[in-house]
């Protein structure tokens, strides 16, 4: 934009001239995979609202924050989130330089493929493979990791990469939002080094927009040269009322749209739509067994219950991934 | 942009025509506030090595993140860090609620003007009022108290507002860089709530791009409504060693350019060059006692002694206030 500023004048008679043409931009749909039906409309009502210069409800673009969660709502998560598969591929993976993991719970189930045994553990189980995994290296080694796994490995269902399996209409949805001038951020209980390698390329979505759980970190010096280590030591759990605290903490504004699936998204659904103003929230909902998965009020995973009961009274919009979605995923490479 | 988007043919052909007079653009000086040297030199030549297409060393705009210090480096530090005076302002005014702190330490030194005895109180004393001035109320709250003081307090030896006291030629590096692709950040050892309400105005950084030091918030609800209250508990100090692991949980990206001015922020710019590449660290000397201040090895605030004897060798350069700017201050409104 280097041309644009020196020539503020020219720069501002062409932009005058190219936004003439904005009626006819306006009605090409943006939103292709979207069913036409309330969804959309309220998608397209809340942009207008907050965009059109003279609107009351009109916000300014550096104001305009829409936060996403990840797991369910821009990529799928059964049967079960998508970073336990890395775990799990990591612990097979490293299990050769760790024979007692053989014998040793929760690693020896897992290797032997019997999830069960390892949900039994609970959450000591679990943190005992998540720092197995995730800590111990250099931030770089950890994302090179990441972005080996995330460009091999496959689901076991459908067979697609990982990558594959994020929502066409939800990738849509963040390119309209930005396209009006809005700043699109993930807010997800998984990890965010998990995640920051590989949503630039599928979400358009740049790391330090990346809100996300994190253990800690710690800077060294080796043989003269800085590097970050990470350490085997819970940070942050970006979850249910941790959510509006990482937006603070990172964001540090109050978002006017935000877009989840679950009840771990209820508090950041609250905390957007909470403030005066035109503001946007809404849950995807996984009822088509058909394309997707079909799970919400006694799921294990993305389970949905309290906000199905409240998302009228709070003004919230429930997404039908059946009916309102005309595709489900991108399209593979 | 929407029309631009929907016309890319178009506004492509207009863009070239546009960038026809770009070397016009690039002799226009970006930074008139400093003087033709070393120091100007390095930074010209740098945005020229990340940017020109073809350069070997060119850098992705996504990737051109520059990290600056605050206190020092983009507005002054002297006598005591500025957030020290938002302190002693609100014990101030929160006295007469307060009776038991005229007898009690530190609260009682304080209130009396003895800054010498406040100190003797070490860090457990500063934690104390850090706590009673910056906890306890809602973050929009605080919002609202920074706002309100950064508006109307003055340093005590200008008798300029603080904002006032902002480097001009650091302005016009942030501005330049911005121009030139980059996505500038706060990454200061303050706190990141004292500077997100008016660093947008300043510098033009949006409170998304602040990293600082916290205490911890907490989600609540208050009569059906979600607050975020702010806790007496330390979250995070964004200092030394704690800068480049500030950076890489909230940018996650290593940065290309740094610029700090004490040994604080020794970590954040061996951090930022210790990659391949071309990269910038520079370190602001506050040399000029008759324009600002002249302190560095021995001062307590804002030290720079490490920084003088290895910026040598690590190539960082370091920048003569009295020599190489031309102005120190944005003028007074």
């Amino acid at each position: 934009m280097n041309c644009l500023r020196a020539k503020p004048l020219l720069a501002a008679a062409l932009a005058g001239f190219l936004c003439l043409s904005n009626a006819v931009a306006q009605s090409v749909d943006s939103l292709p995979s979207w069913n036409d039906g309330a969804a959309k409309a309220r998608i397209v009502a809340f942009v207008k609202a907050v965009t059109e210069p003279g609107s009351k409800d009109f916000v300014a673009p550096a104001e305009r924050v829409a936060v996403f969660d990840n797991d369910g709502c821009l990529w799928a998560e059964q049967p079960v989130y998508f970073q336990a598969f890395f775990i799990r591929d990591r612990i097979k993976a490293l299990a050769p330089k760790h024979p007692e993991w053989k014998t040793q719970e929760p690693y020896a189930s897992l290797l032997k493929g019997d999830m069960k045994a390892v949900m039994a553990g609970g959450e000591k189980a679990l943190m005992q493979l998540v720092m197995s995994t995730h800590a111990g290296m250099s931030t770089e080694a950890f994302t090179q990791i990441v972005s080996d796994w995330i460009t091999t490995a496959r689901h076991p269902k459908t067979g697609r990469l990982f990558t594959e399996m994020t929502y066409a209409p939800m990738k849509e949805l963040l390119a309209y939002l930005r396209a009006n001038g809005f700043k699109t951020f993930i807010v997800s209980g998984g990890g965010v080094e998990f995640m920051r390698p590989w949503v630039e390329q599928a979400y358009g979505i740049p790391p330090e927009q990346v809100v996300g759980s994190s253990i800690k970190t710690k800077f060294e010096w080796r043989d003269g040269k800085p590097v970050l280590t990470r350490l085997p030591e819970l940070n942050f759990i970006d979850d249910k009322a941790g959510k509006p605290v990482g937006i603070h903490q990172q964001i540090g504004r109050r978002p006017i749209a935000a877009f989840g699936n679950s009840d771990g998204d209820f508090e950041m659904l609250a905390w957007t739509t909470g403030a005066p103003g035109a503001r946007l929230g809404m849950l995807i909902h996984h009822d088509d067994a058909d394309r997707e998965y079909a799970y919400d009020r006694k799921s294990h995973i993305g389970k949905l219950d309290r906000g199905l009961n409240e998302a009228g009274t709070r003004g919230w919009t429930v997404v039908s991934m059946k009916a309102d979605w005309k595709t489900i995923f991108v399209p593979t490479r």
